[in-house]
């Protein structure tokens, strides 16, 4: 009996070994991964699913799904402060699922692996009678005690964010309305922008040290500007308010916005940023701010912490703007 | 608004914060996990998926689906010869799932947990369209160094295994099978052993360090003995043969490969064993069948290593068994 001769062996040596070309990943020819931590580390875990027809659409290419997958987990590294270490991957596959399909879907995941520092370490490969359903596990790491919390924020602390707001739920928006009368006005390079926010998030690794040198807490956005603002304050005891004027919108949201106001709230609590929300001390937020520039990430002050209960969404006038749940929930 | 008060954060918060109350999970308030490595160790990372209607029947307990989920990896961690550390768990979960079945999940998973010694950390919880499916990514830990690969293994060494080989296939059998004329003469406890053998996987941890002090190379018999033995043989480069006749099995399974002689290659070959397979050198056997009884932890010397291509397992007349595929692939 031959070993290792396995369909299944054929299809992790086909699609997953050239991807995995990091000594921790042991070719994948073992159970498990071999890590030696960095002396004076911390580990940073964190562990996303998604599930096509929920969390990307079916016919999206699998390169985009693969790209999707590994961000959205390198987004919470770089929320909190960490450089990646590496990641395993676990995929259900529908039988079925055309080889090119495969191929793409790994070649895209081992390009960014490659350009985020983020190896391929292991994983599994499992048949499902459902939708595709991609499991990553992303592994960081901090100097020992700089881990940036979600806790952190104390009253009386700046709120920022980093990038612009709102384009990926608008992306989507226009994804499955695309003759809704406030995209009339949109150019192709404005109409390609949204649709590619939603797409390919960019995680923001290159604020982690920047984050871990000021922010109090941090947390990535994910679910919606404003809930997800709510629940960092909350998970810190503390409350506050955001002046939404002052929430960073690029020139195609902008235009969103002004053609149809109602989309503003889709903005502010659509979700799929992929952007950093991030409580700084008043005092570092020159330092922050310049520092954040020099990293190439632009970011905005939006609103202050508050000795309080509950996040405030105000507008120009001070009045506090109703945003429904405020972020995505899945249940 | 007020954070962390989503459907989605309320049912993390019902379901999953009272079962993760290691440190590292940060009270499953954040957005990652934090761990600090112990000095002097290396980390050992495996990840394995579970999908209703593949890996278990969609009508077995919650309790039982739990055990299965995490047992499967903390199996690879201890043919690693690794102590846990701690795991991260996705679940999808289709809508409408009942939240008595999710509370007797949480409940086993949360029981398993400190019984292996293994946290939960973190992890994330979406719904699908599809059937439950289950990732849990565990984290082990070995003395630098100490990692037991699966390579290792060398021409002229022992193969030993433990426990006993086939009870969760013939397990399978019975579940699907159960008038079958071969169980006709089990007893219930005898049923119920082999049914339980599938159902609930046993990691073999405490072997971790005998393996760590003595083993070449071992890995876990997650898809068939033949198959598994014949893996690692081959990612070793070497080959080697299975007396069949050697090959441990409870009364239970020896009782209904007697009944029907073509039951044995199920028992050889039909996987979900979550024994450790485990190639030593033939001056360490001895210590290591002493140092695995003081474990309690049975093992049992089935064959050798060779300088050849391939595995053969043979019966006691010395003739070469056909076990067709040999172990379980998803492909």
């Amino acid at each position: 009996m031959e070993g290792g001769g396995s369909a299944e062996d054929r299809f992790i040596a086909r699609f997953f070994r050239p991807i995995a070309r990091s000594g921790a990943a042991l070719g994948l020819l073992d159970d498990a991964a071999l890590l030696s931590p960095t002396p004076g580390t911390d580990l940073v875990l964190t562990k996303d699913a998604v599930v096509a027809g929920v969390h990307f659409f079916p016919d999206d290419s699998p390169a985009s799904i693969a790209r999707k997958a590994l961000r959205v987990n390198l987004s919470d590294l770089a929320a909190k402060g960490a450089a990646p270490v590496g990641a395993l991957l676990a995929i259900a596959l529908p039988k079925g699922t055309p080889d090119a399909w495969m191929a793409a879907f790994a070649e895209a995941l081992g390009a960014d692996s490659l350009a985020f520092g983020c190896p391929i370490l292991g994983g599994d490969t499992v048949s499902t009678p459902g939708p595709v359903t991609i499991t990553i596990t992303a592994l960081g790491e901090v100097p020992k005690g700089t881990f940036v919390p979600r806790t952190g924020a104390r009253p009386g602390q700046a709120i920022l964010v980093s990038g612009t707001i709102g384009d990926a739920a608008l992306g989507l928006r226009l994804r499955q309305d695309a003759h809704h009368p406030a995209f009339a006005g949109l150019g192709e390079a404005q109409r390609a922008h949204l649709l590619d926010r939603y797409l390919h998030p960019q995680p923001r690794l290159a604020l982690a040290p920047v984050l871990r040198a000021c922010a109090a807490a941090a947390m990535d956005v994910s679910d919606g500007l404003a809930g997800d603002v709510a629940k960092m304050l909350k998970a810190s005891g503390c409350g506050g308010h955001v002046e939404a004027r002052r929430v960073p919108l690029s020139a195609a949201a902008a235009a969103v916005v002004k053609a149809d106001p109602s989309l503003f709230a889709v903005a502010l609590s659509g979700g799929d940023d992929y952007e950093i929300a991030a409580c700084v001390p008043h005092g570092r937020v020159a330092v922050f701010t310049a520092e954040a520039a020099r990293a190439g990430v632009p970011v905005a002050l939006i609103g202050e912490t508050r000795d309080e209960d509950g996040l405030s969404v105000v507008d120009a006038g001070g009045n506090t703007l109703e945003l429904g749940a405020g972020s995505y929930s899945h249940f």
